[in-house]
Formats: C-alpha cells, sequence, structure tokens
C-alpha cells in the first residue's frame, strides 16, 4: 500500500538568467508555460545563455516533496532511455520515490523545460514534450494504481493527446479500488487550452482539486474568485485553492476552512504550487484534519520558496511530526 | 588573434548534498578530487542523493569567468557525442567561448564530476573522465594555439594518459609562435600524483604557473608556503601564489606584488582559483599591470565565491573598466 501515485509529464528543467528583452525577441509571455517542438527546442535552446539541468515536472516535484515528508510515493511518467532520462530517474529515486514506467527506446528524446528567469524574479517556460507524447494507457499499471490511497495527476497530463487515455484509465482504476483521485490545474494557459474537458473532470472524474487563483478563475471564466469559488464547491468533493500570500481556502462538503500562508523569504516561487499539493496530500493520506492538511501544504511551500527551485533542500519529516 | 586558448577537461559537474557519514561510507577524502571509472560512477550515482547538473571542468570554467569579462576566449576540450555533450557545449558557447573540438563518436560518454557538498559547505569531487580519456595531440590545433596570446592548461588534463602528449605539443607550438604558456597546479592531490612531470613542466615548459597553498608546498615537497615560494621563483617567470583570504602573491623576475583578496561574502569557494586565473590572464592580455592583474584575479575570484557553482552570474564587463 502506498500513500500517493503521482501520474505527470517527466521533465527536466534547464534553467537560465536572461532579460525582458530576450522574452520579447522570442515571443514568450512572460511567467507562461509554452508548449515547444523540437526544432524550436533546439533553436531557442542555441540562442539561451548557460544553463543549469535539474529533474522537474510538476507532479514529479511534488513526489519528490511529499517523499521527502515521509510519505510512501510512486510516480508514472515517460522519460526517453537517454542521459536525461536516466538524470531524471536518478532524481527520483534518490528521493524516495519510486519510479518503474519503462524508458521510450528509440524515439524522441527525454522532455525539457527551457526555463529563463528574468531580474524580477519570474520564471517563463518553454516545454518540449519529447518522450512524453509517448506515455498512454499501457504505462498504467492497474496494481499500482490500486495500491495507492489517492493518484494526483497534473492538468498538462492533457498536453500529450495519448497521456488524456492513460488519465482516465487511472481514474476509472482508482475509482473502482476505491481510492481518490486529486488533479492540479497546473497553469491558466494549460486551462485555458483544455477547459471543457477539466470542466468535465472536476464535476466527474475527480475527488480533489487543486487550484491557484489564476487556474480557478480562467477555468470557471469568472471574473473575481469568489465567483470561481462558488461554482467549484459544487463541483467537486474537495477543493483546495490556494491564493500565494493570502493562504489557501478548502472547500469540503462538510465544512470551509481557511489556512493562512506561512511565513517565509520569498527567493523563487517554482513549484510552490505543487508542494503545496505535497503536503495537503501527505496529511490527508496520514489522516490529519483538513486545516492541518492545510497547514502542511502551506509549510512545504514555505520550504520550496525559500531556495531556487522545485525540489526540498532539507528533510521535511519534521513538519509532520509538527502539525496536528 | 585571441586573448586565452584554455585546454582542459569538459566535465559536466552532478552536485548534491551528503553528509559526512556518506563520505566515510564511500572512502572520499573530503575536500579533494579523487578519480573513478565508469563502474564506481554509476555506483556511486546510484547511491548518491538527487543532484543539480552544469558545466564545469577546472579550465572551462576559467575560460568563461575570462570571456565575461570581455577576454577573446576559445576552449580545446573532449566531450561526446552525447546529451551531456550537448550541455557542456551549449554552456561553453552561449558563454562566448569558442569550442570547436570535435566530440569523441561511439566511445565512452562525456565526462562527469559526482560532486558532494557536505553541510560544512566542502566539495568533494568523484570525477569519471569519459570521453576526456581520448584527447589527444590531434585535438590540438596548430593554427588556434598560435593565435592565441596565452595558452592556459590545467593540472588535471596530466590524469587522461594521452592528453600529457597533447599538453607538450600546445606548448611548444605555442612558443614556437611566440606565445606563452599558463599552468594551473589543479589541487594537491593531483600535484601528488603527477609531481616529477610538474616539476618538469614548471622549469622547463611553463611561463606561467597558477597555485594555491596546498598546490605549490606540495610541488615542492615543503613544510612551508615560504620554502615553496623561494623554490618556485626560480623555476618560473610568473608565479601567481594564492592564499585565500590572506590574498596572492605574484613573483616575476622584476618584482614581487602583494595582492589583498577581495571583500565577498563567502557562499561556495568552488571554482575561486579557476576565476582567479581568468582574471589575471583577462588582465595580463588586456596589458594591466601585474598588480591590476592580481587584483582582477581578486575580484573574478570574489565574485564567484560570492554564489553556488562556478561560472560567473552576472556580466564582469564592468571589473576590467574599473581597475587599471
Amino acid at each position: 500500500m502506498i500513500d500517493i501515485l503521482g501520474i505527470g509529464n517527466a521533465i527536466v528543467d534547464v534553467v537560465a538568467r536572461a532579460d525582458d528583452a530576450f522574452l520579447s525577441k522570442h515571443d514568450m509571455h512572460k511567467g507562461g508555460m509554452m508548449l515547444i517542438d523540437a526544432a524550436q527546442a533546439s533553436a531557442l535552446y542555441d540562442a539561451m545563455p548557460p544553463g543549469v539541468e535539474s529533474s522537474g515536472g510538476s507532479a514529479g516535484n511534488t513526489c519528490v516533496v511529499a517523499a521527502a515528508m515521509g510519505a510512501k510515493v510512486a510516480y508514472i511518467g515517460k522519460v526517453a532511455d537517454d542521459q536525461l532520462g536516466a538524470v531524471f530517474r536518478h532524481d527520483s529515486v534518490a528521493a524516495g520515490v519510486s519510479f518503474t514506467t519503462a524508458p521510450l527506446v528509440g524515439g524522441a528524446p527525454t522532455a525539457r523545460c527551457l526555463i529563463l528567469v528574468t531580474p524580477d524574479g519570474q520564471r517563463t517556460m518553454n516545454t518540449f514534450l519529447g518522450a512524453c507524447v509517448t506515455l498512454d494507457e499501457s504505462d498504467i499499471d492497474p496494481d499500482l494504481v490500486a495500491s495507492a490511497a489517492v493518484i494526483y495527476m497534473e492538468g498538462y497530463l492533457f498536453d500529450p493527446p495519448a497521456a488524456q487515455a492513460a488519465f482516465y484509465k487511472a481514474a476509472a482504476l482508482a475509482h473502482a479500488a476505491g481510492r481518490q483521485v486529486a488533479l492540479s490545474l497546473s497553469d491558466a494557459f494549460c486551462v485555458n487550452r483544455h477547459r471543457a474537458a477539466f470542466r468535465d473532470l472536476v464535476k466527474g472524474h475527480v475527488d480533489i482539486l487543486f487550484a491557484n487563483e489564476t487556474e480557478i478563475t480562467a477555468l470557471y471564466e469568472t471574473n473575481t474568485w469568489g465567483e470561481a469559488a462558488e461554482a467549484v464547491r459544487k463541483d467537486v468533493g474537495l477543493a483546495v485553492l490556494t491564493r500565494s500570500e493570502a493562504g489557501s481556502v478548502i472547500f469540503s462538503e462538510a465544512e470551509t476552512v481557511l489556512v493562512e500562508a506561512a511565513p517565509c523569504v520569498v527567493v523563487d516561487t517554482t513549484g510552490a504550487g505543487d508542494a503545496y499539493a505535497a503536503g495537503f496530500l501527505a496529511g490527508l493520506t496520514a489522516g490529519k484534519s483538513l486545516a492541518d492538511c492545510g497547514r502542511l501544504g502551506s509549510l512545504a511551500a514555505a520550504e520550496i520558496i525559500g531556495h531556487y527551485g522545485a525540489r526540498p533542500e532539507s528533510d521535511l519529516r519534521g513538519m509532520m511530526a509538527g502539525v496536528g
């Protein structure tokens, strides 16, 4: 039995510093995630400054943070049989996350996300999905899904077409085994690409939804967060809405819980949402109250925000013992 | 015409956090650089915590810092025709360093250095030389050597056997073209491995020597820095001896120059020596006085020490304008 099974795009991040002029020249929307093909990735890599590589991917980040908090975690995602795939696999396994999805052999390389960090600290992401586009239903191990208390899937999974079927298969298998299905909306651009599918998911296939302010208002196309919050609580059993420094709000059928943001020095907000979901789910699968789950989410997010990068720099087991 | 041609082992660093018990368990000497083979590299990588990848290599770091200061720089080193090789090449070229050495095809992979950072901030390095062992005389382009005011070679080049011949060939070509040859002793363990060869180099093949305290005392097997300093000034025309926070001392035939260390916050000393050499040579090839070369070395080292990683995080052109 495991606590959390994450499913997502297995991506290696390539992070470089750039100025606003570089973003403009390459038609990027600051702060967003844009999909690029192999030729665009090659051209952009040639044009961008020196970088630093580290394993990433939204659900991958969540899995690693949850494992650092002591949860039993597995991951499904598709890397290629190449050096960056070996890097991603190592970084998952070494963090205590079980990762047994077969790599793609002889096809596209491991996915990478070319990330430009501007002087204002914002990150602009350009993702070449590479091997991720071959993740499909055959990668969803029914026994693994049935063994997880919660399966957690990122909205970005809807970008590679075959992964959508994998998503629905995993959700159906989880429910058949009496497990819970969680979804993160990933980002507002992703919501805009897949709004109809996400609305359907939230209404009929998902038990727990994670979203920040821009994502939830994009999902319901509302002007205000309040209107979106009213809509989502009717659609899903457990809605976990994060609001940056304003904390988070958890709507269950029985209660509404307000959670304060944990105090932190803001160094780099990349992965804050991934970490919040990790803390929340680690708490939930450990039997904590919703208020404590929210506190754990906030604490995990604060750790990630306090340093560069989306993966933890410290052992987070103490957090679980300290809450609830 | 270029200012500096660096020749070295082209290596991608994999940096992870570890405790002292991990070092003991794997028989590592804290703070040193140990050579490991492919099987050891694989076993150590499997055992080590999640990592972050970035381009490294001693002379590679020097070249990138010198280019950031405005020097015209080229690099010779051997990567493989693989993803990590592409990363190393990109990070060199994107930093403004010309890098045209043909990659190794169908052989060992690109070299990597598995670096364990302990809580005391020290870095312990384990280098798998991979494709670097195939760097040989054929990689030394005579026209490129003749076009460089200074060729700069790292002592680590003496570890892969075929590179020694490349080193001597490059030195001979440089001298035939009326150019200068600089050597960095790399580290004390490296000096111990190649003491006789390095003593011969310093006496007969090198015009400029860079060494820190442990390296120069290891070279001359003296108990004190003073004895080693007396010895080296008789052997080499220009000896540049760095002494950490005590600054540096430059011995030429005509003068002895004392240089203060530039004030800095010590975050990570990795690459400080590489950066000092970069600043010094950028100054020297720009016609600065030895005192100003030393100041530029100290300033470049301070920039690198002030953040994690051995490559610059800011544009260093202002340094050159501000000194001399």
